[in-house]
């Protein structure tokens, strides 16, 4: 009697890559390994689902293993990654209908997904769609984003370090303007990420009292901007200390509800494509209070920013890496792993919740996050990003930069 | 017999400040501690020599002594610092008279002027005034500035740990944009300082071979920017990797010699206050191409980035502080210290040039540092610039930000 082969894993990452996100792949790699009796093969999609829909499939063990061990330090997607929203499968199951072939063709039994809230809805949705279809795939997803707003879940795996970035990046040109405010620059104002909730401008909060108080006004896009009142302590913080420091989160709007930035691109998940709002705001204090302005946009600087990665996100990724693929030899699916705060020790560990819960949904920052001046954050926000900044850790550098991993990233050749 | 009391010391620092201005500011502290014998004080002008125009001083042994030793490790100038030109004595003697009223209210004997081109040139001019005035004040410059671009020094202080973040930001960035490249972003373009010399843009050039061909484009502020070529090579890029990875200087001009961002503020020294050739760029692409184009502007977090420090670029700062103060002891004055490189090992040390040779003056990146495309570097370069990027330097951190310097600065009472 012939032996039935072994189911195999197809893995894919999704949406917006983090610093930390291979820490993640790395995560699977290794439990993959632990439980090698009960998987057939781990395939990868090249450049997220889009590997599955063009039949682009890495088998993880033809690459060198040295470069496999350094995922674990290395930040931006190493298997790439996508912005593809798949159409509704009630109007159009073109898609859903290629990767169901795909699946079957490879032998694929198990479904892992990583990224955001959009993702988490694309894994549901294959997962209904092969049920109705009589296929056995378990699927499961694996949180990321820098953004930290999936809902049900402590933490979201890539907010840590950026968050650290922040907060660190935020200290240091604190200490920077307050150096030059005296006969030069006085308005230091930094761009950081988030469409609609504003976690990574709150991280710049922790550094409050570290130097004067640094950063003075925080913008984020759960409060509408004021311009007047934006001004006016403005002002107030250059006239109290000399200067002032101000984190604005790419996503604020005014009361009309329009984006004060003004680019109109949308990515493909529909997603207004912002950035640019701090070169805005520095030509509003200027012409207003004359006042010198710097600016930086962090951009994908924050994104990838893994030569200051946080001890404690780095070790949530690759956890729930780890997690996801337990839970699959416990034959569980329609979940996502979520990283779960212990009460008693404050102490961390991975669980899981269905993806009903998650899907499509945006965690912001609660109204107890945001001080009452709408400006700053409160000491139970500060408690929970410092718990997520914790601890360092640094990338081997070699000859000065950091050597991050560099994968082959041959695809397999494609079956009849 | 009375004895003469011995001669105070004035410091301080001028200009935009480095991430490792004060580890020079430490080894002043730890030689004039080892010369005790031989000074006075050890005075500090806050806010560069402001302090003295002001007479605001600071006693550096009234600081506390733990923060005083956390200098090694902190960014920004933590006495303050000025962009201040004074006026040509010739014209106008008015600030050179009242420099000259304070150091003999405050009997100093010794002038330490950390700063670059612009503050070489008050060293100077202060220098030879108190000559004209029959006063004995030795003066001596010492070199910092993150633009590299004081001759006659193999390498500014400040320069290569802004290097090593711009060269590692570059990789991280470029791995997350290679990661994105399929279905969403092609194009990412991060703008550095710099506003004549490209030596910040060419550290982004040691990554190359990393990544594809990342940076695929460095545009350096020593070439014209040449719109139709700069298209056809983001074209060809992305065409050939997927991607187009640019650097580009704040300070880059069209042919007719006007700088491509638009601001036309200026600074006190009569500098244009650049930033935001970035966004311009970016829309130049998206415009002319149809790529969807990502930009950061690194600004002052380039320029604070001690975080990750180049342990090379901290020893030579600590260093040129620890000579100035050693030039003293000899009799020395109207000199610049100045970092040598030995031809036989590679190993560096300290020297010193006459400040005539250095003032005002400004060292562009070598002809032979450009790749022959323009946007590029050899190997020449390469080499310069990893030798100043070597090794890693990191702050301590606590509670996930680092543990940087927070002094007093309460000036000393005005003597009468």
């Amino acid at each position: 009697m012939p032996v039935e082969p072994k189911k195999n894993i197809f893995y894919a990452q999704s949406g917006g890559v983090t610093p930390v996100i291979n820490a993640t792949a790395k995560g699977i790699y290794d439990e993959f390994k632990k439980n090698r009796k009960f998987f057939g093969k781990l395939f990868i999609g090249k450049n997220g689902i889009a590997g599955a829909l063009n039949e682009e499939i890495i088998d993880i063990e033809k690459e060198n293993k040295k470069e496999i061990d350094k995922l674990i330090h290395t930040p931006g997607g190493a298997f790439g990654s996508c912005r593809i929203k798949l159409k509704d499968p009630k109007k159009d199951q073109k898609e859903f209908n290629k990767i169901l072939e795909v699946f079957r063709k490879y032998n694929i039994g198990y479904f892992l997904y990583n990224g955001g809230g959009d993702s988490q809805d694309t894994t549901l949705k294959l997962s209904r769609f092969f049920r109705k279809n009589k296929i056995t795939i378990q699927c499961i997803g694996i949180p990321k984003t820098i953004d930290n707003d999936l809902p049900k879940t402590y933490s979201c795996p890539g907010f840590g370090t950026v968050a650290k970035y922040i907060a660190t990046s935020t200290l240091e040109a604190s200490l920077d303007v307050s150096s030059m405010s005296k006969s030069s620059t006085k308005v230091f104002i930094l761009e950081v990420m988030g469409r609609h909730a504003g976690w990574l401008a709150a991280a710049s909060g922790v550094i409050k009292g570290k130097i004067n108080s640094a950063p003075h006004i925080i913008l984020f896009p759960e409060k509408y901007f004021d311009k007047k009142n934006f001004l006016q302590r403005t002002k107030k913080s250059v006239e109290d200390d000399g200067f002032c420091v101000v984190v604005v989160s790419e996503g604020i709007k005014n009361k009309k509800g329009d984006f004060l930035s003004s680019s109109s691109e949308r990515d493909s998940f529909g997603h207004a494509h912002l950035g640019g709002v701090a070169p805005i705001l520095a030509n509003m204090i200027n012409s207003s209070l004359g006042y010198k302005v710097h600016w930086a946009v962090a951009d994908y600087l924050q994104r990838a920013a893994r030569h200051i990665g946080s001890k404690a996100d780095v070790q949530q990724a690759y956890d729930v890496g780890r997690q996801s693929v337990k839970f699959l030899t416990e034959g569980m699916s329609d979940i996502m792993v979520t990283v779960m705060k212990r009460r008693k020790d404050g102490s961390w560990r991975t669980g899981k919740v269905s993806l009903v819960e998650v899907a499509n949904k945006e965690k912001k920052l609660p109204n107890n996050y945001i001080g009452s001046d709408g400006y700053s954050i409160t000491s139970v926000c500060y408690k929970y990003i410092q718990s997520l900044i914790d601890g360092e850790s640094y990338p081997p550098f070699v000859k000065g930069i950091p050597n991050y991993s560099k994968l082959k990233l041959k695809t397999i050749k494609k079956l009849k």
